[in-house]
């Protein structure tokens, strides 16, 4: 029982030897549920392997472009456009491919946007809300205006609960936890306060109304692409915000002025981006994508609640698409069913350790095909373990 | 007339038709003389091509892999240890790979490094220099120490004359200005105060004695491999000096305690680095990559300077190995110059605004023979033009 699909690859072996096209080598993909860095679309991968010495009969790597070439700014532009029709990103919001990660914007955010104000509206919901809640601290003051601590994240706080503050510079809150695989089924309002959200593992999985947030931050390494690049879409009137000592890099006016070329951007991460956007567009956009993901999710779901061997600890109503933690009956059972699923070519199963367990994230890379593949070899391994 | 190389790949094609061995395409690699993002070496984009879609046999891309996994913990340790090889870095420093390049840079060194005594030295020798003074007047004090504005920064201010200040947190320079192809032969001696030097251009072109410094850093897209990658090398006493509001991204102390993966890192440009320092061991170190690039820079300058028709305005003992600016001797010439650069395969040869004309940027992974058929075209250009 594997879940490997067989293809052809000519490059699989060391460049010193140069490339012979007799030589070919079976490659094996794995199905690959990892958290981030996540999965990529095959066909982005195979895009990028193809152009990676010559994009477009230029003679060169994307990687070896200037990034005030003709040629990339035609790439970046092309990610940008493409991204803007998925999304439906309307005029008034920029969008800023920067450095750093959400990780990154934990900081930005606060050093843009508390401006006069000072203070600030979190929600926790789990780990990435607390980090962002801790960083917020450091700039300013921050009212956590709800929280589902108590309830160990495995629930949204009703909306009707929140403590809102209405002079607050901002509402920053996680519509997907990562980590505790808690999600947000609605758009919080919070009237005239911007929300800003850290959409990193949730950003297109399904379509989404940008016109009820502040600011959209993302990592880019879960929907996106790889490592190293962080969307950020931002309404334009709160450009003008940020405080005078705000790093240059994390500047989201200078970025925008620049057209996010201030300094040199992560070129590479942002051209396969670009065909990451292309190819979701191909799979027919957001609303197709999404179907897809509902599908994918509520199939492991359903498996997971009738298994009677797994379980997930998530409040059904705020059931993550995108991340699948998953009890085995007995913890004992955790390392043989990791060495199992390894040796399927299911990789990357392990919940993280706060959580425990495992966790299945099952980003728009991860096909509908895996999540039968995993289906299969849950249900083989509670029957030989139950 | 023409430089491109001819060599045969597979993948030139949309990557929708999937692999075809029969479907051979021809590809013809230029020679890039960017000044950064930069041409990179051959063999290094041939065994990323290769491991594309299949990192040695494990089923997916580095891109796709968790930055905590056995198989990304082993890369991201290979490419440290092979820098530690190359630049013979003693073991009472720290590598660090971090986001944002050098402009992110400008902003750390002061953040972490200032601390109580709140006030550096700059040295001014061009565009860079003056980058990294801006932004470190943002956090403190700065006193520039020398400068060679006054001479249109075509040279190095004599140390004798350099107004140091003993109590100053640290002494920052720009060890080759990559736009106006100004370098440093000698590494300034500052006694006790730190030396701070931004190598983005130059770092691994030839060898160096980490030891005489508190801190290097370097923007990956020069020598070392994609952009959105920066390496900082640090010496251990001077982690614990940073100011309590450095946004966790610059921190070099959470960095280094995290081993650079407090947050996700940019993974493949790591990768890709890593590469690269394997490519540069395999011919022979900094020592022998140091001696083939004095060849191309000499070989450069001396037709430069015997052309009659080219000219480099650069004090000659102070003329970068790296970024070589070259002036037609009609500026109206430059247009056609570029033209017949580009179909004669010979790219972004034009030089930066503020300094007019071409420039000719020689890094590591431009061969010799590109700067040989860059003469070819030059002779060529003057003979038809002259």
């Amino acid at each position: 029982m594997t879940a490997r699909r067989s293809s052809s690859d000519l490059f699989n072996r060391p460049a010193s030897a140069g490339p012979n096209l007799n030589d070919v080598v079976k490659m094996a993909r794995v199905y690959n549920f990892c958290a981030g860095p996540a999965a990529l679309p095959e066909p982005v991968l195979r895009k990028a392997q193809a152009e990676m010495l010559d994009y477009q009969g230029r003679g060169l790597s994307v990687m070896e472009m200037s990034h005030r070439s003709d040629e990339f700014i035609a790439i970046a532009a092309q990610a940008e456009a493409n991204l803007r029709r998925l999304l439906d990103i309307p005029v008034h919001y920029r969008v800023l491919f920067m450095h750093g990660g959400a990780t990154a914007q934990f900081s930005a955010v606060p050093l843009n946007l508390l401006g006069a104000t000072g203070h600030a509206d979190y929600i926790n919901t789990g780990s990435w809300s607390q980090k962002a809640i801790e960083e917020g601290r450091r700039f300013g003051r921050v009212n956590v205006a709800a929280s589902s601590e108590a309830e160990k994240f495995t629930t949204i706080p009703p909306l009707a609960e929140w403590r809102l503050d209405a002079t607050a510079a901002y509402c920053h809150y996680t519509p997907n936890e990562t980590i505790g695989g808690v999600e947000f089924s609605f758009i919080p309002d919070t009237g005239a306060v911007p929300l800003v959200a850290d959409m990193s593992s949730t950003i297109l999985s399904r379509p989404l109304d940008v016109s009820r947030f502040g600011v959209i931050y993302a990592g880019a390494q879960k929907n996106i692409g790889p490592a190293g690049l962080t969307l950020v879409i931002i309404r334009e009137d709160l450009l003008e915000r940020a405080t005078a000592t705000i790093p240059m890099v994390l500047d989201y006016r200078l970025t925008a002025k620049n057209e996010s070329m201030y300094n040199t951007p992560p070129t590479y991460a942002w051209y396969l981006a670009g065909l990451v956007f292309e190819w979701l567009l191909e799979q027919g956009g957001l609303t197709a994508i999404g179907e897809v993901n509902r599908r994918k999710a509520e199939k492991l779901y359903r498996y997971l609640d009738g298994s009677g061997f797994y379980r997930n600890p998530i409040d059904p109503a705020c059931r993550s698409w995108m991340n699948v933690p998953m009890i085995l009956a007995d913890a004992k059972l955790d390392g043989a069913f990791l060495k199992g699923a390894d040796a399927a070519g299911l990789l990357n199963l392990k919940g993280h350790r706060s959580v425990g367990g495992m966790r299945a994230s099952l980003y728009n890379a991860v096909p509908e095909a895996a999540v039968d593949a995993l289906i299969d070899y849950m249900s083989d391994f509670a029957r030989r373990n139950g």
